[in-house]
Parts: structure tokens; C-alpha cells; sequence
């Protein structure tokens, strides 16, 4: 696997575009487009929480009835949630107008939005946007970075990949891009993720890639506990790359999930470490429990807890914190056997040995804590299961984003 | 009932003191000591946290093993949580103390702790601490305020009351105190909080009291969603008030009960409106929904996200994260039918009807969300179980305390 500076157009036949819609944010860019010359399985994971946002009944509807799909359009500043029937109504009618500047059918357009809960988009900005995205088309790096800042909101770097691989002799090739700071705690899925390969594989072998592919990566996440109404995974296959088309749980689809689960991975540290407010990503690993769904659980409680991301913003070494943080997750276990290390580039140093506090070296501690990328390793001592969750600490920053996001 | 202006020794043969022993906190008091005259029945409910207090564990043993109490003896500053063997030796050196000085067994003395997690409490101190708060012991308003006081940790006002009922024609007084701002989101019960009367009851219907009282009060309440390694709930009953020993689910049984919930609801109120950083105190209404249960869960989970309580700090109607945070807390509803308002003694001010967020008066919602007291109220309109949580806004104090607590 061969990991590319490219973005969403790097796969053969995808193009992208933006433009400035003025649906709520001014001065900046506000629509992207993502469109494919040849007909793509597709395939989406879609949030779990009860009240959705229209674009995900959209897209839900466009992978459920047939999965060819040719084109994705994305605005932020609003999220076309809470909405009603005059959200849906937004939906069908900017999809309507791709399908016609596009020569393709709506139910081949899927629809992102990010941004304020509980506001409807004009329609005449969001319909004027598209023959704009039309005209501007475009394939390489630049194109794709225009796309992948135009989706974002309180971002505060756009975040794309590609990589190459090789399926029965071909060069195939995988390109996203992805949004997401706030509100995000993924279950199912996470904020907006778009990925583009040229791969051929049916919709069902792409559907299950995608769904494996999240459980380690974006449902791991959590920069603030709040599972998004939008949360939207979503992956076009063109088949252009001319390899076998993969339709089994082949060699080849072993390797095109290898590399979909190293993108997906890469893309959600990335948000984690761009969480709002973050000045640090906060990894935690946790080792030796009874069996993976433990793991998940353990790893997931301490990523969340408000209070362990304070400690690691005031680089405080408050290490019972982390130690409470397990003992509330709702996994038994022993507290008496375990061990905890804060490590990072700047070393090791272990906190907790047998569930006590010795003695640390604080001034080691701080120097750890001191680096960008923090990981809190859990020996539960108890089985060989592992899991890995990533967040962000818990800043000033974070509250005032999220005082005065509306306004 | 009457709700009198006292605290923790309103009822009859209840001592209070207070000293600074210096355990870790300099140039305030830092334990208190409640004592009564006589042996009391006593029921306590306490943290669901895999990893418990050492003092939790001592007090577990002291209510299973024989109910018989006559002293609470509480240190600020340090936990005693994540502290081994040693933390354990802690406990029962100070009850060793305690015993000693009052001329009681060691198994009638209960123990609190709060403050730092990982952290040896110095022996000498603590121990020393003992002979002054025995010496100290008083009646009255001064003395219940002053141990109120000597347990606080970040909160910034102390918290107490008491109330008077008449059981089979005797004067009967409850008198509590309680402590609590960060790592609060009980589960079971909360924090530290001790509950004095001079009822006679038997020590099998004083823990249903108290079992039942906590569901809806404490455990109803959130800062953070970090549950402590320390949470009790801790009363005792010296029966020298007179009234015919409670022994069943009598009237006087009924009465006790609504004097207890009374405190405990009024107590918990206090704990969230006191929140770390706290500037709201912010209450989450659900009715209309399918069972209580599901009206639990869906009041905590808004209670609990940091969108919504950011939004409250802000004074921003940001309708639709309410929205969301009902949508992701597992419970499954119909979100079309659900109608939201935003509420307080400025006024009340529908932001969601039937899903969608209708146009509505910003002006008239900043005064709302201006208000001291904000209440959500939502109606799932599914059925008629309802329910209330508690909490507060999250604010840039929140993060403040929490990024340099421990040193």
C-alpha cells in the first residue's frame, strides 16, 4: 500500500468542486461536489440517533433502493435537521437540479449537510449553488482540498487521504475526505466521510468493508459525547481501476480493506485531534481485559470523561481520574490488578501499579503530558483483549465554541 | 412538615465540629465530626463505581454488618480512593481514634473522604485531627454550618438543611448535609452527603427510605457525567424524638418518607445549581413519555450532553441540540410528534413543534435562558410517565478547575 498527497479525485474518473452558496457562512466556501464520469456501487453507514437529518434519509434511501450512485453534494453551515417535510422537500429539489446539469438521475445524487441543528436552508441559495459546482468540475490535488475545506465548520484543518494498492495486477486507488469537531461520538458511524476508490467490487462486498472498517476507526472517536444527527459514511466505487471485480471475501478484498481500515483509522485521529478546542490528542489503549467488547467499553469511558480531558489539557498527571473513569464504564473488573502508564514521544512513566498510586517521576509526567499527541495505556491484567479510542482534551476553547456556535 | 433553618444537628442528641487538620488543603478547615449521644440504626447507599474509596468499602461493612451508628467523621482535600492496603489502614486508624476519644466501637464510626484520587492521606493528621474535633462537638446552627463548611471541596457554597414532621404525636426533626460540584453524576446515590433524625425506625426501613429517596433526587442529577469513586449517602436514626418506632410501611413510614424526599430533592438541586464553574442551574423536564423509565433516560441524556449545557451557558436557543441529545440517548421515539419549550421565570418559549423548529421570539428567549433556574420541558407526547434531572451549564470555570485541580 502506497499512501498518496491526494485527496477525493485521486481515483480515476472522480472529480470535485466548491463554491461560495452564502447558505449561512460569509466569505468562505460552503458547497462541495463529488462526482464520478461512471455509474459507482455504493455503500453508507448512517447515525444511530433517533432523529435524523433529512440528507441522511436521503442517502439512506439512495444506498437501500439500488446503490449506483454518480454524484455527492455537500453544503455546511446548516444541517438540514429538525426540519420536517420542508427539509426533504430541500433535499429532492437539490438533487434535481445536479441530475439535470449532470444528465443523471436524482436517486444517483447523495446530499451531506453539517452545521445548525434546527434551521432551514434557502432553498434558492443551495438550488443556485449546484450549476456553479457543474461548471467547476475539476480532477487533482488542489480540487480536492477546495472540496474537503468547503464541508468544513468549526474545523480548523481539512482533513483528506488517499492511498494506492494493487488488486489482480491493477493499480486501484482510494481517496477521501472527512468534517467533523464537535458533536461527535460516533455509533454506527461518524460526522461526514466521503471516499472514493476505482475499484470494481459489488455494493454488497462494499457495504460490508465500509461496515467493518468503522468499528475500529470512527466508532472509536469522541471528542464530546454528543452522537450527531448527521453522522454520514459514504463510499463510491466507479470500477474504473479495471481489476476483477471483487465479489467475495477474496485475497483481493482482503487488500482493499487493509487499506480502507488504514484510511478510515488515519482520517479519525485526525478529527479526534482536531475535536473542538483541542490542543492535544488524547489516545487510550487499553490492554489485557476479558474479551473486545470490554476493551471498547473501557476505552471509550476514559476517551469521554470530562474529567480525564481536563487532566490532559492542564497536563495534570491526575491519575485516579483515569482509574475512575474505568471503575464507572460498567465493566467489572479488578480494580486491585491494574496498571497505568501516560506515555508519548517524551517517554513512559507508569501511574498506577496494582491499582495504587506509587511514587512517579512528576517531572517525567509533565514532559509527557507536554506533547501533542497523548496515550493512557489500561493493562487491565485480566484477559487479551485490546481496543484503541481516540479524543481530544476538554479547553476553554471547547466552551466557547460551543456557547456562541448558533450566533 | 416545616422546613427549619438548621442543619445536620436539629434533631435531638446530634453534634457537630469541625477542625483544620491540614491534610492537604492550607488555611481552612478541612474535617468535620457528626456525633450522636445515642446508638443509632443507619442505612447508607453508595457509589456503583467498580473502584471504590477505601472509606466506601468501611462504610458498606459498617451498615451491612450491624446498622448500629454513632459517628460520621469526614476529611476534605484527599479521596482516599486508588490508595491499597494503606488507604484501607487509614480508615480504620481513624475509627480506632474516634472509638477511643467518644468511649464507642470502632465499627460505629463512618468514614468520609473527598478531594484528590491516587493519593495517600497523611496518617499523623488525619489521626491528630481526631481528639480536636471531639473536643469541638456542639449543638446548634453555628456548629452544623461550620462541618457543612470543613467538607467542601470545589464547592463554592455549603449546603444544608432540616426539616420537622410529626410521627404518632411526637416531634420528629431530619437534618442533613451534603457536598458536591465535580465528578457528580451519581449513579446509586451521589457525592457525600449525611443525613441526621431522631426518628425511631428500624434499620431495615430506614435503608428502603433511603433506597427509594435517592432514585429521584440524587441520582437525577449530572455535572459531568463522571461517577465518583466516593459517592454515600449516609443517615443515621438515634430515636430520642419518641414517636413509636417505624417497623412497617405505616402512615408515619409515608410521612418520614415525603420529609426525606423533600430534603434529598432540595439537596440535590442545590449540588447541581453549584456545579464546578456552574452559572445555571439547568433542569430537564420529560413528560408524555412511553414509561419512567425511558423518561429517566431521556432527561439525563440531555441533562448530561455538553452541547446543550454550553448552549445554556451561552443563553443561545440552539432548539435542535436538545433535539439531538433525545435522539441519541437509546431511547426510541417517534421525533415528529415531539414539542420542546424552553422555560423559567422570565417566561416560557416553545422552540421544537412537532419535530421541526418553528419560527419563534429570540428576543423573549434570551430572557428566558437569561434566568438563573432554566428548564428545558420536553413532551414526547407517547405516553404519561415523566421525569426531572438536574444539572448545570458547562463553562469555561468548569474546565479552569479541572485542568490544574490536583496540584
Amino acid at each position: 500500500m502506497k499512501v498518496l498527497n491526494e485527496g477525493i479525485t485521486a481515483p480515476i474518473g472522480f472529480f470535485a468542486s466548491d463554491t461560495a452558496a452564502g447558505i449561512k457562512y460569509q466569505g468562505r466556501t460552503d458547497m462541495a461536489m463529488v462526482y464520478s464520469e461512471a455509474d459507482c456501487t455504493v455503500a453508507g453507514t448512517f447515525t444511530t440517533n433517533v432523529v435524523k437529518a433529512a440528507p441522511v434519509i436521503w442517502d439512506r434511501d439512495v444506498v437501500v433502493k439500488g446503490g449506483s450512485g454518480r454524484a455527492i453534494v455537500v453544503n455546511s453551515g446548516i444541517a438540514n435537521a429538525c426540519t420536517g417535510k420542508e427539509g426533504m422537500d430541500i433535499c429532492q429539489k437539490t438533487a434535481d437540479a445536479v441530475a439535470k446539469e449532470m444528465q443523471i438521475k436524482p436517486e444517483q445524487v447523495c446530499i451531506g449537510s453539517t452545521g445548525v441543528i434546527g434551521m432551514q436552508i434557502p432553498e434558492d441559495r443551495i438550488v443556485g449553488g449546484v450549476p456553479k459546482l457543474a461548471a467547476g468540475l475539476k480532477r487533482g490535488y488542489e480540487a480536492s482540498e477546495r472540496a474537503a475545506k468547503a464541508i468544513m465548520t468549526t474545523d480548523t484543518v481539512h482533513k483528506m487521504m488517499a492511498v494506492e494498492i494493487e488488486l489482480s495486477g491493477k493499480k486501484v486507488t482510494i481517496g477521501a475526505m472527512t468534517k467533523g469537531s464537535g458533536m461527535i461520538h460516533p455509533n454506527m458511524c461518524t460526522m461526514l466521510c466521503y471516499i472514493s476508490t476505482d475499484a470494481a467490487i459489488s455494493c454488497e462486498m462494499l457495504q460490508k468493508a465500509l461496515s467493518a472498517s468503522i468499528v475500529d476507526s470512527y466508532n472509536m472517536i469522541s471528542v464530546d459525547g454528543d452522537t450527531s444527527t448527521n453522522d454520514t459514511c459514504f463510499i463510491m466505487a466507479n470500477g474504473l481501476a479495471g481489476n476483477t471485480e471483487i465479489t467475495t471475501e477474496c485475497e483481493d478484498y482482503n487488500i482493499f480493506c487493509e487499506a480502507l481500515d488504514y484510511i478510515n483509522t488515519e482520517l479519525a485521529k485526525k478529527m479526534a485531534a482536531d475535536g473542538e478546542g483541542a490542543t492535544h490528542l488524547f489516545e487510550v489503549i487499553v490492554n489485557g481485559a476479558k474479551n473486545k467488547e470490554e476493551a471498547v467499553t473501557l476505552s471509550k469511558s476514559v476517551v469521554g470523561s470530562s474529567l480525564c480531558k481536563a487532566a490532559i489539557y492542564g497536563k495534570d498527571a491526575n491519575c485516579g481520574r483515569f482509574m475512575c473513569a474505568l471503575g464507572y464504564s460498567g465493566v467489572e473488573f479488578n480494580p486491585d490488578i491494574v496498571d497505568l502508564f501516560f506515555e508519548s514521544e517524551a517517554g513512559s512513566v507508569q501511574v498506577i501499579a496494582q491499582g495504587a498510586a506509587p511514587a512517579f517521576d512528576e517531572e517525567l509526567a509533565l514532559q509527557v503530558l507536554g506533547a501533542e499527541a497523548v496515550t493512557v495505556r489500561c493493562e487491565m491484567n485480566a484477559g487479551d483483549a485490546s481496543a484503541t479510542a481516540w479524543g481530544c482534551d476538554l479547553t476553554y476553547d471547547y466552551v466557547k465554541i460551543n456557547a456562541d456556535y448558533r450566533s
